[in-house]
C-alpha cells in the first residue's frame, strides 16, 4: 500500500516549474522517460504520435518566440509531442494499401490523444525522479511555424511541448475549481448562476501568487476566463486550416 | 528515491484490463481519483473539461452499443471525459463578455488536451490503488449518439472513456515499437523502408496473445495498421461535423 500513496502524493503535489538549475538531466533519466512514453496506453495500439527532442539552442530560441515565453529558450530538456499518421501511412503504403483513411480526422484525434497521454505519463515520471516540468500549449500559437522549425512531414502535427529540468523555484499550489461543478452523474447538469457557484473559488484564486508576476495578485478566475477570451491569438483559432495543409482530410459536409 | 522507482514501475507495468471482479470500487477511492483529476495540469489554468460518471446500467449498455464492446456494460466504474467550453462560456457571459471566442477550435483543443491529461492521471492513480483500467476510444464511433445519451449541451464534446475496477484477468505486456523510430532530435526523420525498420517488432507482435481472442495469435503490427485503415468507421471520420453541430466555429478558410 505504500506505493499507492506515493504515486497519488506526487500527483497531488503537481505544480508547473518554469525555472531550473544548471544541472543537466542525465542521459539514463531521459532514456527512462522515453521508455515511459513507449509503455503508455495508445489508441487501437497504433502508437500514432512521435516526439521531437529539441537540443539545438537556436531552435529552442525560435520556439520561445512562437510561444512568446522567454523561459522556453532555457529549458534543460524540451520535448515536443506530435500527432504522427505519417509513419503508419507509410507502413500501410509499403504493405500495398491504396486507400486514404490514414488522412482522416479519426486518425488525427487518435494521435492527439496518444500524444497527450504520453506527455502526462512522462511529466509524472519526471516528477517522481525529482525533476520539474512545464507544459507548453503555447507552441500552438503558430503551428505552421512549428511545422517549419521541426521539419514536420505531411500527416504530422504539433500537440504540446514539455520542458523538464531540476527545479529552481517552489511555486504555491494553484487553486482549482471544485469538482462538484465538473463531475456529473449520468448526464450533464447546467447551473443557473455560475458566478455564484464559483464565488468561493474566485476569492481563493486571488490568494494565489503567480511566480511569473511575483509582485502582484492574480485576477479572480472569472476575470481570467474573460481576459483569455478577449486576448484571442488568431494563429490558434486557425488550427484546422493548418491541419488541412498537413494533408489531413477534414471531411466537412 | 524509493518513491521514484515505484511510480515508474507502475507505469512500465501498464496493461489494459477489461474484465473485473464483482468488488465495487469504494467511494473514498473514487473521491481520490476525482481529486487527482482536479490537480492535473490544465491549459491556461482554464479547466475546460468535465467528467460524466456513468452509474445507470441501461446507460452503460447504450454506451456499450456505441462502442460495440460488450464489456463496457460490465464496467464497475465508467468515467466519460468531455471537452467543456460551455461552463467558461457561461461564466464569461455572466461577466458581460459579448464575444464568441469560447466557440473557437483553440478552446476545443485545449479542452481535448485537458481531458486526456486528466484521464491518464486518473488511470495511473487507479492502478496505484490496485485497480485496473481500460481506455474507451470507441465512444467516438458515434459522437452524436454519445451527446444525446449524456445530454451534453452545446460547446461540450466526448473525448475518451475510462473503465475501472478490480482486475479479473492478467494480460501479457503488449509489445511496442522501438522508440528509435518515434523519437527524433531537433527535426523529424523519415525512413526509406519502414517495413524493414519494424521487421523485428512485427515478429514480436505475433508472440502476443490478445485476451479478447485468447485462442489465436494477433496479426503482425503492419497488418494491424492496414486492417484498421481498411475497416473505416464512418461515424469516426465525421467527427468535425459533430463538433460543428455542438456550436464550435471551425473557422475553415
Amino acid at each position: 500500500m505504500t506505493r499507492a500513496y506515493e504515486t497519488i502524493a506526487l500527483q497531488l503535489e503537481h505544480r508547473t516549474i518554469r525555472e531550473f538549475t544548471n544541472e543537466p538531466v542525465p542521459k539514463e533519466t531521459m532514456d527512462t522517460l522515453l521508455q515511459i512514453a513507449q509503455r503508455t496506453a495508445t489508441s487501437n495500439g497504433m502508437q500514432s504520435y512521435s516526439i521531437i527532442r529539441v537540443t539545438d539552442p537556436q531552435l529552442k530560441e525560435a520556439i520561445a518566440r512562437v510561444g512568446n515565453q522567454a523561459y522556453i529558450a532555457r529549458e534543460p530538456e524540451l520535448l515536443i509531442f506530435i500527432v504522427d499518421s505519417y509513419r503508419n501511412g507509410r507502413i500501410a503504403l509499403e504493405k500495398g494499401y491504396k486507400g486514404e483513411a490514414h488522412r482522416d480526422m479519426d486518425r488525427f484525434f487518435q494521435g492527439w490523444t496518444d500524444a497527450c497521454l504520453a506527455a502526462q505519463n512522462v511529466v509524472l515520471a519526471a516528477e517522481s525522479l525529482g525533476l520539474g516540468a512545464n507544459y507548453l500549449g503555447c507552441i500552438l500559437n503558430d503551428t505552421a511555424k512549428m511545422i517549419e522549425l521541426l521539419k514536420l512531414p505531411e500527416l504530422t502535427f504539433p500537440v504540446v511541448g514539455v520542458g523538464l529540468g531540476y527545479p529552481n523555484q517552489t511555486p504555491q499550489l494553484k487553486p482549482r475549481m471544485d469538482m462538484s461543478l465538473r463531475v456529473f452523474e449520468n448526464s450533464y447538469s447546467m447551473i443557473d448562476d455560475y458566478l455564484t457557484a464559483i464565488s468561493e473559488y474566485d476569492k481563493e484564486m486571488q490568494t494565489y501568487y503567480d511566480l511569473r508576476n511575483a509582485n502582484k495578485r492574480v485576477d479572480c478566475f472569472s476575470d481570467q476566463v474573460v481576459s483569455k477570451l478577449v486576448n484571442v491569438i488568431p494563429g490558434r483559432q486557425d488550427i484546422l486550416n493548418v491541419i488541412k495543409s498537413q494533408g489531413f482530410d477534414l471531411m466537412i459536409k
